[in-house]
């Protein structure tokens, strides 16, 4: 197929097709020229997670589009926009290695006490204390898919044991199903929530679960805030820890008591938006582009469009 | 053998050979009673890396001794202390889990701003920035041997190189040696120093070394701090970046500018000290006092005892 794609970044020169008319925009600022010719669309990428906006309004003004493709792995506020006839694409897969590396940093932060070392540092004052490890501790990792298995190859040298939570147990790949969560819980040392944000998934970490863990363990969330339920967290008063990449409400008002909780560590949502994620996304969009030419099936369609124009 | 053996923890039921007295000091202090009779002797560990002390005085009023067992890497200190006749023997590899642990929490921290989200969280700030990521870096571990290959290990599955260098090149094993140092410097992201104190290594990284770095390259030191030139880090003034866990001068005054010096982040040598070394000294005790009772060879000796008493 031919037509006009408009893309965050310019395609390596091996992978560029001929057929194809390549349109960068510059900054993340989509152009409103030439619009009504555009079949492929790649939203603009941003680490923030802003809602709908003027890059997703844009894809009303484009006639001839084809497909929409997402360079984040959440789609959901995107498919009301997106007509029928037109293909949805995420960023599945892309933000794995960003993700997976984050989550190690926040559970070694949390072992190493590394907030407590960063703010003595600030105060000039050099106090050792015994430290916990990230060594011999058995970690949950609850929503175990592709970043849970590259969580899970990331633990694994560091002398760890993992066990492997999703909603549907998968025995085949050691995975247990989420009705049996509960009994696995009091065994853990560390979880980790890797979820998407679904009904099924909403609050499933609260104070049932909070109340099943050993004293001083570790949850970690790098999945989306309301996956737990900071209330039930803040009851615990330092009895569990944690440390969230993602929390609910979010952004953190100024005045949360979160901020403050002891044991809690809070990174400000950017797991995923590392500088791994780029020469990811740009190898996926070179071969995206490179199949959308050639007419060969796209990867990584969360919704194929149907009927035509 | 037989004979009165004193050490820190009581050893695990099934590994007590029946031959042997082994006394338990608790709380890390050495009883003065008795003391003619102890055969073995384990030097109470504790985290912090204190100087010679009465831990080690008392190895002066202990006539039958023949065996003196440190839990730390480092033994220098202790070799004065140690009659000819009493056989020496260290902690080797007991702190290289721990060790490596830390080696990548100071590295995951640098490279995920880990510091500053602790001093913007104590501030009730939300402030997402994108940031870097260990994925796809090239990192160089100076001092290649027990500890390096277990920070190896945990690197790998990050999506990273790494660059083997150590005193004297092993080809057989990939590692350089420091000839070739200077050659390999400008094309890595991050050096990792796990080199044990000597003549050879003492202000091994200056000013030279720092010089041929990449811009916002990263140093982390988990060795000793003299292997540092503290003053080549500060003149570099935030355009490479280091995580210290071990410092010269050690521990840093107060005034020390190190503390605030753009781009650095400080723990105060907790690196060897964590949970995780317990169980593996445990272990290790366990065996090596049925080294002893049964006659066999001792492990990690680092000066054989000999004549007679």
């Amino acid at each position: 197929m031919g037509g006009r794609a408009l893309v965050q970044w310019e395609q390596n020169r091996e992978g560029a097709p001929a057929s194809l008319t390549v349109d960068v925009y510059a900054g993340g600022r989509v152009p409103e020229a030439g619009l009504d010719e555009v079949a492929f669309y790649q939203v603009p990428y941003t680490p923030s997670s802003q809602g709908v906006d003027e890059r997703l309004d844009v894809i009303s003004r484009m006639p001839s589009l084809e497909v929409v493709q997402l360079l984040s792995a959440g789609y959901e506020h995107v498919l009301p926009l997106v007509p029928d006839h037109v293909t949805l694409c995420n960023g599945r897969g892309l933000h794995d290695a960003s993700t997976a590396e984050h989550t190690l940093a926040l559970i070694l932060a949390a072992q190493r006490d590394l907030p407590r070392w960063a703010v003595a540092q600030r105060d000039h004052r050099w106090e050792s204390v015994p430290l916990r490890s990230l060594a011999d501790s058995r970690v949950m990792i609850v929503g175990y898919g592709s970043i849970g298995r590259a969580v899970e190859q990331r633990l694994l040298p560091f002398e760890t044991e993992v066990v492997r939570v999703a909603g549907r147990a998968r025995p085949d790949e050691g995975v247990h199903g989420a009705g049996e969560l509960h009994a696995l819980l009091p065994d853990v040392d560390v979880v980790v929530l890797v979820t998407p944000l679904t009904e099924a998934t909403r609050g499933l970490f609260g104070a049932a679960e909070f109340a099943l863990l050993r004293d001083d363990a570790l949850v970690v969330n790098v999945g989306r805030g309301p996956v737990l339920d900071t209330r039930a967290l803040l009851a615990e008063n330092g009895r569990v820890r944690a440390a969230l990449d993602v929390t609910d409400p979010e952004p953190l008002p100024v005045e949360h008591p979160l901020w403050d909780a002891p044991g809690v560590f809070v990174t400000p949502h950017v797991a995923g938006g590392s500088a791994a994620f780029y020469p990811r996304a740009r190898t996926f969009m070179d071969a995206q582009l490179s199949r959308w030419a050639a007419g060969e099936p796209l990867a990584n369609v969360v919704r194929a469009g149907h009927g035509g124009r």
